[in-house]
């Protein structure tokens, strides 16, 4: 049997069950407490508005409304990465360390029962989800990505549904989708 | 930590070496080697000519010719599953028992160097693979199907790739498609 290499397990998490349920499904199916596996945690916000304090209508963008939008996409952030510490505790997973840096990278170790340490680094990116997604993947030479899918309509598949699809084809690792069953 | 319930993974193997690496890498990343884990090896061959021995121009499709093809396919089915024996054996498995049964189910069971077995089932269908896998992986109710992705060139991957688009869209279990690494 080949010896285990150090190994990267990049899930994408948004704010929708069906990422927390692929989350899940990671823990339970793949080796992740292997000291040699680090597992990331990768959440990509809406980009920030692009536009200049003067929009093209001539209006001006008030300060507070701009510093809103910022404090609720930290929001945004903050309460994804809360229901993903929320399945590790599901999965007997004890929080050891929780280093929380300014930019876009925090990182921190939990810890399994078992005594198997996990590594866990959550990246946090900001842009179109389908580039940025793929972009990490291949920056970070990831073994696998794990996405979940949503449940949507038509519609909303036709125009969100297509990330996973992109990034299939887009990645250089093997793409895990998982679906989350109707009845959970 | 939840305890481990019996589980299904579906390998859809095919002539490729595309599907076997995705084969490869499911022995290395997936928990295979649990005794309530069953992998299943799924090879889907063209469906047999549906004509009658009389085709439309008005020719007679000689009794051989059918034989022939009849074979050919067997011998299509026996290395397809012959390519996915020697991928075992380079994970250091052993094969202990090998039962070959006439229709469509083969059963073995292999044994891992550390004594962990992992029962195989090899299944055999026959028809169009997008429906017969996606038919197979649901009613066996299976926990992942794994498969390969070809590196098909434009045209070909337009009639071809779409086997596994069309499988993560319609199977009710988490889907993985692994690539195989270029330089591989």
């Amino acid at each position: 049997m080949e010896e285990m290499r150090e190994r990267k397990i990049v899930v994408a998490v948004d704010e929708s069950e069906e990422s927390m349920y692929a989350l899940s499904w990671c823990l339970s199916n793949l080796q992740v407490h292997d000291p040699k596996t680090t597992l990331v945690l990768l959440y990509v916000k809406p980009p920030p508005p692009a536009y200049s304090s003067l929009d093209t209508a001539g209006f001006l963008f008030p300060d507070d409304l701009l510093a809103t939008m910022e404090k609720y996409s930290k929001k945004l952030v903050d309460s994804v990465m809360h229901k993903a510490e929320a399945i590790y505790r599901d999965f007997g997973v004890d929080v050891c360390i929780y280093l929380s840096l300014s930019l876009s990278l925090h990182i921190f170790e939990i810890k399994f029962h078992t005594d198997t340490q996990v590594k866990v680094e959550k990246k946090v990116g900001s842009g179109n989800a389908k580039d940025v997604i793929c972009g990490t993947v291949n920056k970070l030479g990831a073994d696998i990505l794990v996405m979940g899918t949503h449940g949507y309509g038509f519609f909303k598949r036709a125009l969100l549904g297509s990330v996973s699809d992109y990034c299939s084809k887009h990645v250089k690792c093997p793409v895990l989708v998982v679906k989350r069953p109707k009845n959970n």
